[in-house]
């Protein structure tokens, strides 16, 4: 059975089918229809490229490296100065499901380091076509360069430069190139007769925010929702796609995001985490609680709903028992297998880490969430204009200092308060069970854990994307200045 | 074609069909499938009896006289010592329904007034079963007597007394004697071959909130989501009933809420508005955009949606239009006939008016909403606890104080911003556009308005239920105090 991930920055309440008032994604809300919706599923991070790393080893950020130590409960991600990335030590899914014979392609961006180590074909993807890093810029290819795209192993141009966004109109067609990608790739395994492991990781509901001309201007929600418009309708494209070649039964599809909605960038670059506190970059629901589909006809009962607590470690697991592999058993894998979960309806009981550099900010078991750390961002950021929950404001939880609670965790109950707005009162009986509980798990986790060597502390100008491998016949290699490294800043 | 009207204080959050994260009205969900889901809907009052009779009049509070003039942008419900109530002037829906042959039975809450004029027997329904005020309560019978729980004319008990309803547990068995009720009725007009108007005008989820046994303990949300399942269930049911019957064709049904959820009850008692700001009592979105679904198997196509502009008031316009009849033309109506949108999927222009008291506080048009006053409640209320915005805090849009922006409206666009964060700028050309036509809009309906005589002014403790119709039989006639009329107190 092929595997079909998809990823993307969007909001938990960005969907219709999660009650986004615009209701704008007719081919998503189909997939969920036809599939299960996963109410109750989680990054593994508020931050882009940590969760996109724990996707690809089923293991938390602060295992794989994916966090810094420069300072305390800061997020930090993948910038293009950044030093580190995937160490050679992870085993990376596709790397595995290689041994099950399968192909595996990302369209998008990458995100685990873009220094020769860290190329994706070196991790046991066999095809590339996108980006290592954001799509930021344009940049003047002087202090920074332009973002290179790749084809495989080499370049094949420069964001801005050979690949068009207009920051001003929002449009840029990537997303039409991403899809053409996916079509033709999935035409081409099912012609072969290989399974495939196809990790679509899009990024055009990412700030800067980009739309091809065909959907600029057709959503209510503006560019934004133009963007999540054509994703909606590469998603239905894909699966018909999948239909159509009549190997739909055998692909086993997710949808999912790799973050909360990024908050600081709404209304025009930011979505919707519908009822739930902040966004990215936050341990609140609305940081990492995301919308989650899975879709495979014929398998999956139409129109199922589930409330296990899923996490995007578990797609590891789950792809590799599609293809009937087992998990390395030599390192601690964070992931669980969802498929009893989505064939049989079992619930798991697991609980979820919520972290924030290689602080563990809070713990969810059951409907409970305790928070043993609380903080939104700094006053210094925040008087700067940079608000990670605006227009809301919860007393004691969305705390501009960082609050520590490991003696008395803050407690919510999701159910009654999925809004993270009224603590449990510390003195009642539910609280004390539910703490109790929580802290035996707590306790648990952390006598096992074994932080990974972080990757996210040194940054350096020198490894910026100067003259990415296929630069020279492009005429496209930029000289790089001279080694520098320092510690990068992550002010929040 | 017979009309059902499901009206109950529920936030537009608190659907699974609408995005609520526990997802358990699989009977209201199943509804919209079958029917049509507006998701532009509202009240024409964030508060109860103002809706209840702009529904039943088709009219605006402000005509209707369901406001007060005691102070300026106040709120006012309909308590147990009002003096005013429904005119006789008034035509309601049921007294026109009549003409075309209806029979039409209120169930659950009145809420128009509960003196003997006000009874709803005599403004056109023929039966009854419920109680003219919310099921506050108990009272020690001598400073303010119990609420009385009418059959037809006469009173057949008092809540807490006869009908109980346990504070400590939540229990009580009303919703399964509403819900009984509605299925014998329906019925009883089956078997007549009488077309008929129901008005299920239930209020499990006001608080105090209740369930019956067997639905305490059931949802995830706590005592409201047992509530809130319970309707689910009884709303399954009754839409069962009218197929098992075969009479769904011929029948029109439409649910939706008298206001938003009231976060001040909440997480107990009070339910969700999903992504939108504030809740009951104020006029922002999330006091009155509703949940709605029109259901008409074999007229209403499967799994529509609209975003016609819609209000409570249409169900007046609505219904009139289902039994061939014309709204009264001596008169203003403020509903619109939904037909054409339900059937034919057409989108009419219109705009919704937000009013407190007699105070037109914004509008709506298109996307845009403009806001001419701002008031969520006032410092010294929210000092003492009451917090009609908990969590939630816009700079200068949530004001403690009433702040007028007639000259400078505050302008959101709805779609990229549907939680009301991101004013406009003043300066832009969308702004100019918007405003210029929102403003032509006012001038148009303030110059054609006449207020009608203001009911909710003044309250007299010698008006309350102490001895309704039928209470001799029941040994349950309790004295009157003396008339002592003053003005009511509306803190907010």
């Amino acid at each position: 059975t092929s595997s079909g991930v998809f990823l993307l920055q969007m909001g938990w309440g960005d969907l219709g089918a999660f009650g986004e008032p615009s209701k704008e994604t007719p081919n998503l809300d189909q997939m969920a229809a036809e599939g299960m919706l996963f109410l109750d599923f989680y990054t593994a991070n508020p931050l882009c490229s940590p969760s996109r790393a724990a996707l690809l080893t089923g293991r938390l950020p602060v295992r794989n490296g994916f966090y810094t130590t420069n300072g305390h409960a800061r997020n930090a991600y993948t910038p293009q100065d950044i030093v580190g990335g995937i160490p050679d030590s992870e085993l990376l899914l596709p790397e595995l499901l290689k041994k099950a014979g399968y192909t595996n392609k990302i369209i998008g961006k990458w995100h685990l380091g873009h220094r020769p180590q860290f190329h994706p074909l070196k991790h046991g993807f066999d095809e590339w076509f996108g980006s290592p890093n954001c799509h930021f810029g344009p940049y003047d290819n002087r202090e920074r360069p332009n973002i290179p795209v790749y084809r495989d192993w080499e370049m094949v141009g420069r964001y801005y430069e050979d690949f068009k966004i207009d920051l001003k109109t929002g449009e840029a067609n990537l997303t039409q190139l991403y899809l053409q990608e996916a079509l033709d790739f999935i035409s081409k395994q099912q012609a072969s007769q290989q399974p495939f492991f196809l990790y679509w990781a899009i990024d055009a509901t990412h700030a800067p925010v980009y739309a091809s001309k065909q959907f600029l201007g057709t959503s209510q929600r503006g560019l934004y929702g133009d963007a999540v418009r054509e994703i909606d309708d590469s998603v239905g494209k894909i699966l018909k796609h999948l239909q159509q070649l009549g190997i739909s039964e055998n692909t086993f599809v997710f949808f999912t995001s790799d973050n909360g909605a990024a908050l600081i960038s709404a209304p025009k670059q930011g979505g919707s985490n519908g009822p739930f506190l902040c966004g990215k970059q936050t341990t609140f629901e609305g940081g990492m609680r995301e919308p989650a589909i899975a879709w495979w006809p014929g398998h999956i009962p139409a129109g199922g709903v589930s409330h296990q607590l899923g996490s995007v470690m578990d797609l590891f697991s789950t792809s590799l028992s599609l293809a009937s592999l087992q998990p390395p058993s030599d390192r601690q894998i964070d992931g669980i297998d969802l498929l009893p979960v989505i064939l049989q309806g079992k619930l798991i009981d697991r609980p979820i880490f919520y972290y924030r550099g290689n602080e563990l900010m809070a713990v969810r078991a059951g409907l409970y969430k305790a928070h043993y750390w609380t903080w939104s961002n700094s006053w210094e950021e925040h008087s700067k204009g940079i608000d990670f929950c605006p227009g809301q404001s919860v007393a004691g939880v969305t705390t501009h200092t960082q609050e520590e609670h490991t003696y008395l965790p803050l407690l919510f109950h999701l159910g009654r308060d999925p809004g993270e707005k009224y603590p449990l009162s510390f003195a009642s009986e539910e609280y004390q069970r539910a703490v109790e509980r929580i802290s035996g798990l707590v306790q648990q986790h952390k006598a096992t854990l074994v932080p990974g060597q972080p990757q996210l502390n040194v940054c350096d100008q020198a490894v910026m994307n100067w003259s990415p491998p296929g630069c020279e016949k492009l005429g496209k290699c930029l000289k790089a200045p001279e080694s520098d490294p320092k510690k990068c800043s992550w002010p929040h």
